[in-house]
Formats: C-alpha cells, sequence, structure tokens
C-alpha cells in the first residue's frame, strides 16, 4: 500500500498521541541532574522489544523479559532511571525492578506487570529505593503529553550523552495515518547487539504483539545494531516499542497485512535517525563516519567487515587526526574473516578511490585532507563478491573519550 | 632428560654463538634514526617461521612464506627494515623484497634465496630501493659477533616502540647445551595472531626444519599470540627462527627427540619474555595488565576470555583512570560468546575477590586503589567450568594512546 512519511521537527516521545512522560531529578545521580523518566500511555499497549545478548543480563532486563512474555498487549508505561544500572546486584536488584514497577502502578493505576523498567548507569551498585520510590510518584505528577515534557524525559535518561536523542515521524496511508516516536540514551558502551541502548518508542498505530515485535527486530537490525563506538556491550541494553492503538486505522495483525510496510518504514527511519544520532553524540567523538560496504555476498559478512573497520583503533585514531591512513582500513578489512580476495577490494573515502589491486589508487593527499576535515565522513568499501551491502556508522577515537571513561565512576 | 635454564642479562640476538648483526641509519626513516638491521648466520640455518593471517599480506611476507617452502634448511640471514612497510604495494613491493635479498647475497654470499626480508612501517609505499641498498652494504660491512650489535640491530627495527625488545637463555642439557635469543619489535597493532610483531630469534641448538616449526608454533601459541595492544592486526607481522647447529649436542630430528623439551621450553621462555616486553612498550601504556582465566573448559575458550577483556577499551581506560570498575569486565566477560553461567563466574583484581554470584562481594575501594596504583595489574577470571587456564597480557589505554595514533604518519 503507498505510503508518506514526513519527519515531525523537534519531535519528542509524546509526539505520539495518547502518550505522556517526564523526566524529573530524583537524587540518584549525585548532582542533582534530572536522572528519572516516566513514559506512560492512556490505553493499554501492544509491546515489542528486544534486549541485551550479554550473558550478565542486568535485573531490569530480566524483569522486562518475562513481563514481554506475559503481558505482551497490556502494558501502560515504563520507568527509566539514569546513575545506577541495576546490574550484578543479585536477588535484591530483581526485587527493586519489580518495587520500581510497583511504585508506577501505585500512582497511575494497573499492576506491577503493567511497566517495565530500564536502568542505565553504573554496574553492581543496588538502586536508592527511597529515591526511585519519590521519584516514581513526583514524575507521575508531572506526566504531561506535550512535546516538552518528552523532550525532559530523553533528557532524564542520559548519562554521558551531551545531548538528548530523539525522533519521530508521521506516517500517512490510504486507510489511515499514524505517528512513531522515539528517544534514546547511549554514548559510551556502544557495539553491535544493542550495546548500552535504552531505547523507547511510542506509536499510536493499530498493530499487534506479533508483527510489532517482527517490525522492531528488523528496524533495530539495520539501525541500533550496525552501530558502534567503542565494541563493548551492556549488560543493560533495551529497546522497547509500546503501541496503544489509538490511530483510525485497521489493525496490522500480520506481517502480510497492508500497513505492516508503512509502519516498518516508519520506525526503521526513526530507529536510524536515533541510531545515527547515538554515534553523533558519541564519547568524545568528533567525525561521523559512515562505512557502506558494497559487493559482499551477503548483508552479514558486508556488517563484519563494516564492523571489523568501525571497530579498529587505529582507523578510529586516523580519523580523529584526519590521516587519510588507508591501510589501516585495508588492514582492518583483511582481518575481518570474510575470505576475500584483496586483489578485488576498492576503498574510497569521500569521492577519492584510495584502493584498488590491492595497491594505491586516487591517493591525492590534499583533496583527502579535505574531506577528512569534515565532521561527516563517508568510507566505501567494494569487496567484489557479490551485490548485498550494509552501512555501519561510528564515531572516531579521541582524547575526549579517553578523559571520559578514565573517570566515569570517580 | 632434565634440563637447567639460566637468563643471559643483557642479552642480544648475537648472544648465540655463530650470529653477527648489525644494526645502521639507511636513510629510510625522515629524521636519520636508525632503520635498517642485518642478521647473519656463520652457517646455513634450519629455519622456521610464523605469519601474519591478514589478508592483505605484505610483499616480504608473500616473499619468505615462499622460501621458507623453497629453503628451510639453507638459510644465511634476514634484512630488516623499518620506516616502510612495503605493504600493498603490488607486484613492484614482491621486486623490491627479492632485491633487498638479493642486495643481501651480494654483500655476503649465496644468493637472494638464502635471505629472509622483513618491513615495518606505513602500509601503501614502496621502498626507497637506493636507499636499502646501499643500507645493506654499509650494514654487511657493519657486521659484529658483540652483544652490543646485536642491540644495535634491535633498534634499529622499531617504529613507535620506546625501547628495544631484547631476550636470551642458555639451556643446559646432559648432551649439550645451547643459547636461544631474540628480538622483536611492535607497539601498535598488536592482536591476537601475531599482529604487527616483527620477531627475529638465533639459536645455535641442532634441530630440523620440522621440530624447529612446531616448537615456534607451540611457543608462539602461548606467548606472542597471548598479547594486545589494541586488537588490531597487521599485514606483515612475521616471527623467524634461525637454527644454525653449531653447538654440541645430539640433532633435533623430531619432537620425540630428547632435547626438544629442552628447546621448547627455552625458546619458551624467550618469546614469553619478548611478549611481556612488546606489552610493556605497548603504545601510550602505562599498565601492565595480566589476564589470568582459571577454571575454562578449554585453553581455547579461556584465551577467548581473556581477550574480550584484554580488548574491551573501557576496562582499559578504567585501568588507566586507576578506576576498580569491576562492571566493565563482568561486562566483556559476558560478550565474550562463551555459554558459562554468570554466577558461576569469579573475579579477581590483585588479593581482592570483587565477584562472586554475579555481584560485589570484597569490595574494599582503598585496597583497590593501592593495587591499581601499582605498575603491574593482575586480573583473575574463574569461569567455573573446568581445568584449563590461559593468560593473557595488555596494557592500558591512555591518552598517550590516541596521541601516537592520531598522528603517525605526519
Amino acid at each position: 500500500m503507498a505510503h508518506r512519511m514526513r519527519a515531525i521537527e523537534d519531535g519528542s516521545i509524546t509526539s505520539t498521541p495518547g502518550f505522556r512522560a517526564a523526566g524529573i531529578a530524583a537524587g540518584i545521580k549525585p548532582k542533582g541532574a534530572p536522572d528519572l523518566a516516566f513514559v506512560h500511555a492512556a490505553r493499554p499497549c501492544a509491546a515489542a522489544a528486544v534486549f541485551t545478548t550479554n550473558l550478565f543480563q542486568a535485573a531490569p532486563v530480566v524483569y522486562d523479559r518475562g513481563l514481554l512474555q506475559r503481558n505482551p498487549a497490556g502494558l501502560r508505561g515504563v520507568v527509566i532511571n539514569s546513575g545506577c544500572a541495576n546490574a550484578c546486584t543479585g536477588e535484591q536488584g530483581m526485587r527493586d525492578a519489580e518495587a520500581t514497577a510497583a511504585a508506577a502502578a501505585q500512582q497511575t493505576g494497573g499492576s506491577a506487570h503493567d511497566y517495565m523498567v530500564m536502568s542505565t548507569g553504573v554496574i553492581g551498585q543496588l538502586l536508592p529505593m527511597d529515591k526511585v520510590r519519590s521519584g516514581v510518584a513526583a514524575a507521575a505528577l508531572a506526566l504531561e503529553d506535550t512535546v516538552e515534557a518528552g523532550h525532559r524525559a530523553a533528557r532524564a535518561i542520559m548519562t554521558t550523552d551531551t545531548v538528548p536523542k530523539e525522533a519521530a515521524v508521521y506516517v500517512e496511508t490510504d486507510a489511515g495515518g499514524f505517528t512513531i516516536a522515539g528517544m534514546a540514551k547511549g554514548a559510551g558502551m556502544i557495539s553491535p547487539n544493542m550495546a548500552t541502548l535504552l531505547v523507547v518508542l511510542t506509536t499510536d498505530a493499530r498493530i499487534a504483539p506479533g508483527p510489532a515485535q517482527q517490525a522492531l527486530a528488523a528496524a533495530v537490525g539495520v539501525s541500533l545494531n550496525m552501530i558502534t563506538i567503542d565494541g563493548d556491550m551492556s549488560t543493560n541494553d533495551t529497546a522497547l516499542l509500546l503501541a496503544n492503538g489509538m490511530a483510525e486505522m485497521p489493525e496490522i495483525t500480520t506481517a502480510d497485512a497492508p500497513q505492516y510496510g508503512a509502519f516498518l518504514d516508519g520506525l526503521t527511519q526513526v530507529t536510524v535517525a536515533l541510531a545515527k544520532g547515538l554515534v553523533r553524540d558519541g564519547e568524545g567523538a568528533t567525525r561521523f563516519v559512515e562505512i557502506r560496504i558494497t559487493e559482499a555476498a551477503s548483508f552479514s559478512e558486508a556488517r563484519q567487515v563494516g564492523m571489523a573497520v568501525a571497530n579498529s583503533s587505529l582507523v578510529k585514531t586516523a580519523i580523529y587526526g584526519q590521516d587519510a591512513n588507508w591501510g589501516r582500513i585495508v588492514c582492518a578489512v583483511g582481518y575481518a574473516g570474510v575470505p576475500l580476495d584483496p586483489n578485488a577490494v576498492r576503498v574510497w573515502v569521500g569521492d577519492l578511490e584510495l584502493v584498488r589491486d590491492a595497491g594505491p589508487y586516487q591517493v591525492d593527499e590534499e583533496r583527502a585532507a579535505e574531506i577528512l576535515a569534515q565532521s561527516d565522513i563517508p568510507i566505501r568499501i567494494a569487496l567484489g563478491r557479490g551485490s548485498a551491502e550494509a552501512t555501519v556508522w561510528t564515531s572516531d577515537l579521541s582524547h575526549a573519550y579517553v578523559d571520559i571513561n578514565a573517570h566515569y565512576r570517580t
């Protein structure tokens, strides 16, 4: 079915009708910064979520996984705190996750099983539950459906992030329109497979849990799972989609439904925008690097090569130093684990084809310097093996990254 | 067979009888620093070598691989240049590698097929062959069997290394004694599977190419392949063993020979010493980190977990910042890809057992600060799965690493 999409300028999680949000300072962070967000739906929501694949799963991840199985069509909202990850906290951590959800239910109705929880921050410390409980109460009172309230929620989930990450889109189909909006946090520990990302997506589209989960997995596969800042993967990553079904449209009950494609397109646009925003705000990032791998035999091998290049500390420091050191790119391609023919590989930085036939080709240091002085660096690597492709986004590795991570706790 | 080993103080590649060496400035590096080494054997040598697994193999690697197959028992020496890697240089690079070997033969006898070549430095630039040829001639004239000549060779192969890496051991058996000596370079692009390492090992032991290759592979497997500085793997790595057979002893013709165990012990001691030296001199390193993984189901999974922790930028920056952020260690263990039970994992930093039952255990910030203030940081991680173990060595990630790599070429 034909559809049109329109990005919503200055959108937030509450750009979607039927959602309220709040972001407040609960005192979990030491210096009074906002640290607790609450997103609340006017009606029970179909939910979908993807979680970290780290074997050490934080208490909120374990709690939310269970909830998604038990109650995929009746969720009312989510409480998110920053400043403490509630990870590696054992049984007490599980009790605290549930108590946080119960506090939300006490304030806004329903039971603890109607609310998800997310946490981000230092690993191995217990949540200060007195502060969390009073924070949830304060946030419940502050819930608003204004765009500004959504912005406040996006600020409250930040840790080392320097700017909030938000995106929203309106999708119009012949059978009715709907909104998809999202917010995300994450600046370090960002890597393949959902690494220290917290993402909340809201929509008023009418969609059942099954196709919602399918669309979320597909959208995350080409957005949040295609970024890497430092190759680390966290214990807490969660991307949650809440669909309150309030839009006037036929329900999407399966992935074969006419509106499913439109929904997936809209969700992908929002998650790609959030993913790029995460990379732009990567810890210490001075450059935004888009690595497009073409002529691959499969998407998965394209991604594998892209990630090897994106995770190379030597490539990342060269970009920080504005050094067109294509040898380091070639080097990472060569150890990515894909059985390619070195002579068939070509490498472009911007419009310069630097490498062909396993040697330098259009090496023009002056033009290379111009390209590397820009804030966005496009790199393309053709593997000469097929027609699949993938795009990976990353940032450079700077002095500021080291600063931030050498002294995160202290 | 019983044997005794004695480390040779202040040893060098020429501590082994029957080897001469030189290190000179050939003008390949811009500022007149030593950049060409020559190691020459008094008699034809049995040779063994291991090479990078990167698909982009530098010309000298391709050349040496061929040589090792054709002439494993008649090598006379090796020429090593720093300043230019002769990698991604196509057919001309191959001709230059052979011409370098031919220049050595012209000076000291034999043919081009009797000399190996190694290069390290910037990728994608052709060797300045006039300088290489006159450099080889000057080095041939400077060949000496003094320990100091070996030291000069070790200095001439350095790139961003700040100190030469050398080790030597004398092994005494009831059937005769022999020496094993080595030098290594490598400070960045150091990772599993021989990353930008150049290693030359000399011995006067009588050993055939077969058992020599077997011993070298085994020794490298627990030494040079157990270190990582930045997770990158280069196009040029080579470890070469030259055995001139001049010691009074029965020949080691197979791995079942009585002296094989003594030889392997000696070779392992030298390669472990060189490996640790490489990590201590890692680019920007301020800490030497030993990560011992115990209670694993196999050596290979122990190494896999050790490498995940050692390659984590977040663990490395935390150590640089003297921050006992054990959550980052646990996190890396969790994404290492080994199907472990999180609750069975225990983590020690020094004598503090920080993690047990997936939560904090002996967390003593004061004692942790003392341990992290030391230059050597021992980390132990018990997986609770078996009785295999592995030890990995790495450095921290500092501001200086970024400095060095952002401006390597410029």
